[in-house]
């Protein structure tokens, strides 16, 4: 099964901001097994638009667009569909009654242009928006299935996962009598994917059913189990022993499943133990408590976070000895215990974290070269300190180091360092 | 002038990455004049990527690739431009010599895969990479121009500005007679893009040559000037008196001019003042810190961010009074005050910057609702305090929130507020 992005709007062609549907669109179709060979973008006109919808159409089962759903002259996703598709554009009568209460609840008048929102292409329906105004479109048409999305990530994300991806889901399924594909996602770090793919390499050698593919990104390597299931319950029996094998062999390296992300397992982890955290920066500025806020409800267990960048800061607010500064050097292994331990005993938290490095693109020395890096983690009665270097681009070791740094306290506060 | 640009990798089309090279070029292509009607995505495979370049060049003059130029089998950009259009690959021999050079420096064997990065399609030429290993690509045929660059954007950007732009301007020029487009971007902060086109209408109604485009994007309003001309220096006569009557009008929010950011605008005017900057956040959470350390040299002029996110550590460190907390609440423009003042002295700062705010989704009430925000300024002698409220998704809102606290600090030191 086949499918193609479509991404619309001339924002998108002129650069003012970057196109991150395309990619979350792809991850969620490649894990409905379905194989995404072309993404276009295209601009805010009719002709290139429903031109652009046939050819995918000519080429894939299953055309996903999104972007061109709003209110306004240029939004003009429905049109093309109906162009490309031969379809009048008819109008729901229960959406605009949706959207004349959803106007009148916010004391707005509505336009004309609003009510265009409840058009679909004949033999079409409707996708609800929960966050905004403009409703999602599904046709089939010709054995093909268009699925329309709104633009804003924060309109397509829920759409796609409350919605749209049902309706893909049973659109693979009827082709395959029944059964479509479920895949559970192992996330692993502090491993490299050469080393999965050496201690899994009699799992994946002799893989039928679930399959099992590695997929290495910045910071982590995924482990994908895959199978063809009539649902949800008979995929997870089929994943649950090669599952068991997989985390018998690096279980220490799983860190979270499908899409929990580094910060959400942390958090759940404080939060399970009613643990507090307090975080010490230097070198990564502030970036590791940008990510734990990230996440709702952090101030349940997150106190605060001392970007120290300065030696002077460090003495102050952490309590780091002036003679670490002196003998050992603001990047040093001392330095970052005394600053995990500073930042714990300060905020009275139950966990210390705090890392310490030279980011570049100046500031190295023969010893410490720029890329050096130190990262402890403390609690009442233990300290563990570790160097790295990861000789890179500034802001690419900053994402690394905080990487690393919640993975080194995630390990501590399971007691596996 | 048209062109397209095509993105080639798999990894792309699973969603493993997002693709921000292709807003990067859109972004400069705008820049020189240049129309992208179609941006592709394509897999590494060579039957759809070559079909894909012929077919990019049928719509526009310009194609520029990104992506597959590395050593591995999978990379089959040069291969894909060669069948498109007809031509032989050939083996250069200086780039072989680098490339064997490159690899000795840094005692590696090479490989031959790696010498395949020597090749370029009959007629075309190398661009060099001071980055990494693969080298650009360069062809003119059938009076069109196909440019090929890395993938990594670390490698792509800077092969861009010192190499291929030059090329595509070049190629413009020809066209046009010597003559190509030449932009100057004024970016506003604090105004809305429909009051900027009430302020200026007159100019845009009267535009002749320069040009002048307004673009809004999150946070700020860009205002574009643009001219034809035979060089830079002949633009520039052109802008400055339209750049001085817009700075007349609007100058108070103009911040930056092309590419600097606010966190390097911000950077600029500490350092020529020899100033130093602390800051104490609560709901953005690191964010500003973050911001601020991504570019090289901060550690100049930041000194500390306390990132305070519990009432306790803004009383520790900040020195919040337990007063204002009870009586105002920690969502306040008192407490910001007490924030900002609080850190500027604790670092011995010359300012001090505080963001308080209800990120959400949850802990909005009646009178402080989801979105409330207070930001403070200070230096020895004042202190300047103000509220906000957007309410939104929690991780824009603290983009948002850091974005005004810039703009704040930046109009604070310039003696605006």
């Amino acid at each position: 099964m086949r499918a193609e992005i479509i991404s619309v709007g001339t924002e998108l062609l002129l650069g003012e901001i970057v196109d991150t549907n395309a990619a979350y669109l792809s991850q969620r179709l490649a894990r409905l097994g379905v194989d995404v060979l072309y993404r276009v973008t295209v601009g805010d006109n009719l002709a290139r638009l429903s031109e652009q919808i046939r050819q995918s159409m000519s080429r894939a089962e299953i055309v996903i667009l999104c972007g061109g759903l709003g209110p306004t002259e240029d939004d003009l996703t429905r049109e093309a569909i109906a162009e490309a598709t031969g379809r009048r554009l008819i109008s729901l009568p229960e959406i605009e009654q949706w959207l004349q209460e959803f106007f009148a609840s916010r004391g707005r008048q509505i336009t004309p242009n609003n009510l265009r929102q409840a058009q679909v292409p004949e033999g079409g329906r409707t996708l609800a928006n929960e966050v905004g105004t403009a409703p999602g479109v599904a046709l089939e048409v010709e054995g093909r299935l268009i699925v329309a999305l709104p633009g804003p990530p924060s309109e397509l994300h829920p759409m796609w996962e409350r919605h749209a991806e049902a309706i893909v889901r049973d659109f693979t399924a009827r082709a395959e009598s029944g059964r479509s594909l479920y895949t559970r996602v192992l996330r692993l770090v502090d491993i490299g994917e050469s080393q999965v793919a050496n201690d899994l390499a009699d799992l994946i050698s002799a893989q039928t059913d679930p399959t099992i593919a590695l997929y290495a990104s910045p910071g982590e390597v995924k482990v994908r189990l895959a199978t063809k299931a009539s649902g949800p319950q008979e995929a997870a029996r089929r994943f649950a022993p090669i599952e068991e094998e997989v985390r018998r062999r690096l279980g220490a390296h799983v860190y979270a499943v499908d899409d929990e992300t580094m910060e959400q397992v942390v958090g759940r982890l404080l939060r399970e133990r009613g643990a507090t955290l307090a975080v010490a920066e230097s070198c990564t500025g502030g970036l590791i408590g940008h990510r734990i806020t990230n996440v709702p409800g952090a101030s349940d267990y997150f106190l605060a976070d001392y970007v120290t960048y300065s030696n002077e800061a460090k003495r102050d607010v952490l309590g780091v000895p002036e003679e670490i500064l002196r003998t050992y050097g603001a990047v040093s292994q001392e330095c970052a215990r005394a600053m995990a331990e500073g930042a714990r005993r300060r905020a009275k938290a139950t966990y210390g974290l705090a890392t310490t490095g030279i980011a570049g693109p100046t500031g190295g020395t023969p010893t410490k070269p720029v890329g050096t890096v130190f990262i402890a983690v403390a609690d009442e009665s233990r300290c563990v300190a570790d160097g790295f270097c990861w000789p890179t681009e500034r802001v690419v070791f900053k994402e690394r180091v905080a990487q690393m740094a919640f993975s080194r306290l995630r390990k501590f506060i399971l007691g596996e360092i």
